[in-house]
């Protein structure tokens, strides 16, 4: 019977109205209310419930659906109905029932609504990604991934994938997964595609690169992640200023996507949309508002006036970077992202350019983002000369054999560049509002954990 | 002066016809004819020629460029000029250049119009990727990549990035790279994510993973590199006719995509497009032309009669897979990918549902590429019985405990489900026509190389 009527989604059911339709997916949860059923099924597209009154079919059908035990796949037939009701805005009346496979009752599915330890959860994780809440942010990740993608396709530049396997680190070898490569060499995980796309940009003017990184980081905080994605632009003949306005497009238009298309998912998962409505507000002309632009000089006065008034505990030092709380702060007076720009050479990387009118000064930004999700982009204006970007690796103790390739780029046409990095976790983290960004990704890996 | 003209791309120079504009990139070439220069300049988005009479330009623009090394980043001033002799159809009347750096006389851009050996060129990789032909295929592997997540994107399909740190592998643990984890854990690098996104599949109902996989096989062929792409959609629902019916739309979508965006790449490659036509020519009703679809049996049947015919050497063993020659003689008999599907289980992965019809066949397809190029895509439908994938598992000597929550995935709520997976360096490689997969990838990772 299941098979003579069109099958559908959850999501599209606003087409069939009225529409004897078939489901397949399974039972999310089931409530019993004398001789009526309320069974609820999803099947990855969202969930819906079905109404199922004991007088209103086969008993068969009423029997098999009263004794199924959760997560159990089924074929659903039955009439879609508008009801203002339910979240979806529809219901269904179930006509008919087909499982394919039945949870066992000695062995029922492990995740219930109760409340359970995040070991627990992170132990079943393959489970747990189906409860609605772990796949609304499935789906905003995905969406927030295809649209940082989407905007680099679309501003002309050319995606190029830089190697994971690595001989030497980005910023040294403290950090780094090092692993056995053919013939006794050593390979290292990237930790970051930057220097590989500087040679990128090089060729192909505006390019990206998309994938994993790593970072064997022993520690346990809500940020952090042993393996996470990052997506990174690197742009020939751009500065600084450019960069800025780079980030600000890129933020705003992955914003404006997942506005756009999961309102829905945005509540089930509980996100306060106020605040990333603020985030992309227009200006009073309509244009696309300015993110606010600290210098680091700007953003420590603003931390020595809230340290004097009280408002923050420990006094930032000049010249160190921001901590935690700091970062809170500040972003805590915008209801934007907030971009700093041109901090202390000496707390960042040894790639970055100077800053022509103080040389004591990187050309680089951090983009805060804002409620205190902390920095979710760095990047930077490239060093471009030769000599300067020699001195510095040496100054870094790092093997000039090794970057000899990277020094090559300043040898063989070099010209003003930069870039970011954007990492995929702690941007999905910001825009879900989640506390912990093992929640970001299918399978978090951490210090401790490896499995499932 | 070169900053008060409009800044192009010379892949945008047909809208500035007649103008004057800047230019900002490299030379890639020069020639001098008296007192005439014809430098070629390159910009990432392309390569123009520009005219330069002595007696046009101030004398220092003149000298400048005469003397100027190759590869030199410079920001060329001129007036653009349809000339329907050129490549792009354009030419620049120079009128001013600024040298940016000079490279140095005595270190001239080690990559000539010569001849080099391909360890010259793969250790220079990062200054060889700014050669026409390179460029060229780095710009249409973009492209592969773009369509492919954009078919899945457009389709309804969520992407869910599997982990790259696992603790066991898809198929057994030989060719895997292990590194240390924490703790005396060990990991090894993904061959396929699979596994993971049947258990988001299983979530979210139409699934798919992109990104990179690892092989520490020590084979050194033009197909084979250690670190790889790789494209994987999982479909909860779906059976192998279906499965089928997605490959061929992929790959549609793909080569219809750089057909419609890469003409002039693919003449710079040297591809004869012709070829790829055919892969997406319509049948005569105007609908997609459908691959053909061999059985496994059929295909053999096709090499025994091949080998009567003394078309082909070596006999084909029934039974056993097929090799490079007897793919490259199935391939030759088609203009489209041809799509074989049911090979003997016994050749296949543990996790391949067996047909109902035969169980000594597995419910799989391979998909070959036309002109030899051998497999792009290799897929099944997948074990959905708990005992039956837990007696695979066993037979394989898999060990059960790293593999408990892919069973569980059978336990709760199983239903029949299907994914392939394509390499994008091997879909690189035929549709650019190349010879080695090594040039189809920014940074290639090969037995014996990981530098730079």
């Amino acid at each position: 019977m299941s098979n003579l009527s069109p099958v559908a989604t959850i999501a599209s059911l606003s087409a069939h109205e009225g529409q004897t339709i078939t489901l397949r997916g399974w039972l999310y949860n089931l409530r019993a209310s004398g001789k009526l059923l309320f069974p609820i099924f999803r099947d990855g597209t969202g969930t819906i419930q079905g109404i199922v009154p004991k007088a209103a079919v086969p008993e068969e059908v009423f029997e098999t659906l009263k004794n199924l035990t959760l997560e159990s796949s089924v074929i659903v037939t039955g009439k879609v109905r508008a009801d203002s009701r339910a979240p979806s805005g529809f219901e269904l009346d179930v006509e008919g029932i087909e499982v394919l496979q039945r949870v066992p009752d000695e062995t029922p599915f492990p995740i219930t609504l109760k409340e359970h330890g995040v070991d627990f959860l992170m132990e079943h994780r393959h489970l747990w990604l189906r409860t609605p809440r772990q796949s609304a942010i499935l789906r905003v990740r995905a969406t927030i991934m295809r649209a940082a993608a989407e905007y680099f396709d679309t501003n002309g530049f050319i995606r190029t994938d830089p190697p994971i396997l690595t001989p030497n680190a980005c910023e040294g070898t403290s950090e780094l997964f090092e692993m056995d490569y053919f013939d006794d060499d050593k390979a290292y995980l990237t930790q970051s595609g930057q220097l590989y796309i500087e040679a990128t940009a090089l060729a192909l003017g505006k390019v990206y690169s998309f994938g994993p990184t790593f970072r064997a980081e022993k520690s346990k905080t809500r940020r952090h992640l042993t393996e996470f994605w990052m997506i990174e632009p690197e742009v020939a003949f751009l500065e600084l200023d450019g960069l800025l306005e780079l980030a600000e497009g890129f933020i705003s238009h992955i914003v404006t996507t997942v506005l756009a298309q999961h309102r829905a998912d945005l509540k089930v998962i509980g996100r306060d949309v106020e605040k990333l409505e603020a985030v992309v507000a227009p200006t009073p002309a309509g244009e696309r508002g300015p993110f606010p632009r600290l210098s680091y000089e700007e953003a420590h006065a603003m931390l020595e006036d809230a340290f004097a008034k009280g408002l923050i505990e420990t006094r930032h030092q000049d010249g160190d970077d921001f901590g935690s709380p700091d970062e809170t702060y500040i972003s805590s007076q915008f209801d934007k992202p907030v971009m700093i720009h041109r901090y202390p050479a000496a707390i960042k990387a040894f790639y970055m350019q100077p800053d022509p009118l103080d040389p004591s000064k990187a050309l680089c930004v951090d983009v805060l983002a804002p409620e205190g999700y902390g920095e979710i982009i760095g990047g930077s204006q490239r060093v471009d000369s030769y000599d300067l970007l020699k001195s510095r690796i040496e100054a870094h103790n790092l093997p000039l054999d090794a970057f000899q390739w990277y020094l090559d780029l300043r040898k063989y046409g070099s010209v003003p560049h930069s870039g970011f990095g954007m990492g995929i976790e702690r941007a999905v983290a910001w825009i879900c509002g989640l506390d912990h960004v093992r929640e970001t990704i299918p399978f978090a890996r951490t210090l401790n954990r490896i499995y499932p």
